[in-house]
């Protein structure tokens, strides 16, 4: 028998922890439900004899012997995003028929509100997590895959009871790029997310990858800073086209950035895509109903969503691990780009 | 001191409902807190006694008391749809700045999934609840309400601990409809919603009435079923053209259904507004982006959302009672009409 079929050592029980710990085994039992109100003392007794032991609770089992409370908490960054209802819209579509329910809380991409609506999902009982982005740390995340399983979007991580998806957004950005530059652009502009968002910096690295590729220089004057919402887009476009350097295309690193500097061009009296050629990056719903519809890298949110519904159930035991492949970053050409 | 600012009965104490129900006091307080696991016949005797009693539980000692979970659930209906996010958006604004956190789970216009989910929420003792839309009966609502405030959009409701949100379809549609007459339009189609929807009906209602107050005939045949959905307003465009009965001008339904059939519109070679002129209804925020940029009803369907989370907290006494008034609906004119 190959090793990696080997089960993961799970040989340490909850009663050697709560031995190590000094504590009852009822206590652990409710720290690791997220139920317990318990001194800090304690809680950091438990963690460190968990982590010394390597144990690894058994959901499964867990969540029959205490009466499982069939919910899936979803910690997602804006209830109004498109972006991620997209994801939330997968998740549940991949609960359905499972008799589990989501619930979901936003974080407003704020670490200190997203942990502590995280927590508040674990006291409220969920039977496993997905988080939508954000910007908690990787410890954070692994800190809470010890009460439960966790999927996460947005980033790699490897650790137990984490299940990570992740799509290439370098690749993404770059492919964007590239569809300009092969369109005979060589002027052209990226409006990019705030700096703060390593998806951001990972689009615009894509953009001046597809440029040196190509051999074309980039001009640090055409590269201008957003806010991943339209006002951003409007406001960046405004800048470009009152900076004066010429352009003839533009990069915009989400969809929504592109609507508001389509706006823009449409109100100071220039055609998409007959005098500035626009890509964006996420593919929404509505992108597709817009008039030329968007030129714009598809991300798998949805998919991704639906994926780390069916991961977590089969962490719980409740359905089969059928984990199916997540599609890759794609192109999708549609009417806001034109050759040269 | 006028009758009207007498307060309402609260003589009768929990321990008389338990008294009269033959069950311990502490049983009906977890009935009302939503935690309890009772047999049928128990919670029936306590609902029964209840309601003969009239008690009316005091939610903000109530909280105080028990340990307050700080959440307020929102029962919504579809988690992308871009108008029920933009009513959770409201809501979580309207939090700021309370310490009370959204808990949002999707009831799909489903009343058994609606119930069912509103449950989950009681049950994890959410300490109010706010209903977007959706399809449960009064009475349900109304019995929910003897167990935590509830604020409820899309219908009237007068019953105790209920706040409902609601704006006058009928008279909206009409405004919209009038908008197309004013500009000259005589043979005007409408794309409806689901006629199971109570404000598809009235916006049906309101196109109407729009043609009866103008002394102008409707012509049925001008009349197509949608889904409130893209997909939908696009195959009722393809039918309304297929038909070949003329028309210069749509009213649709909601914006999305508009959304739809404009691209239709537009696949088929017939240029908005210069050949048809196109009004929706809500409003969403990405309608405004779109070019042209969409003529439609405005629903302050954020506003209610706001509201809904203010009269909660002032029902909850975490905030003073500071009603402020939703706006009514009103027409946005932008892109999509023209004079005939």
């Amino acid at each position: 028998m190959p090793t990696k079929d080997k089960p993961l050592a799970e040989s340490a029980t909850l009663l050697d922890v709560a031995r190590l710990a000094g504590v009852s085994a009822a206590t652990v039992s409710r720290i690791l439900n997220g139920t317990a109100r318990v001194t800090e003392d304690k809680r950091q007794a438990v963690e460190r004899a968990i982590e010394r032991l390597q144990f690894r609770p058994n959901f499964a089992a867990q969540s029959l012997r205490s009466g499982s409370t069939r919910t899936i908490g979803v910690l997602t960054q804006e209830l109004e995003s498109p972006y991620f209802t997209r994801g939330a819209r997968g998740i549940e579509d991949g609960l359905q028929g499972s008799h589990y329910a989501p619930i979901v809380v936003p974080g407003h991409w704020n670490p200190a509100e997203e942990l502590d609506r995280a927590r508040l999902l674990i006291a409220r009982r969920v039977d496993a997590m997905v988080i939508l982005g954000g910007n908690l740390t990787d410890e954070q995340v692994e800190d809470m895959a010890r009460k439960l399983p966790i999927a996460i979007t947005g980033r790699e991580l490897q650790a137990p009871n984490v299940f990570s998806l992740h799509c290439d957004q370098v690749d993404g950005a770059c492919r964007a790029t590239r569809h300009l530059i092969e369109l005979g652009h060589t002027r052209i502009a990226h409006i990019s997310g705030p700096v703060a968002y390593p998806d951001a910096v990972d689009r615009r690295d894509g953009y001046m990858r597809a440029h040196s590729e190509a051999g074309l220089p980039v001009d640090p004057r055409l590269m201008v800073v957003g806010t991943y919402m339209e006002t951003g887009g409007a406001e960046a476009m405004h800048r470009l086209l009152d900076a004066g350097h010429p352009f003839t295309a533009v990069f915009c690193a989400n969809d929504q950035t592109l609507w508001g500097a389509r706006q823009v061009l449409d109100a100071r009296g220039l055609r998409v895509p007959h005098d500035i050629s626009l890509v964006g990056f996420d593919d929404l719903p509505q992108s597709a109903y817009m008039t030329p519809a968007l030129t714009t890298v598809h991300q798998p949110i949805y998919e991704m969503g639906r994926a780390a519904a069916h991961l977590l159930l089969a962490a719980l035991g409740a359905a089969p691990a059928a984990a199916e492949p997540v599609p890759d970053l794609h192109l999708v050409v549609r009417g806001t780009t034109r050759r040269l």
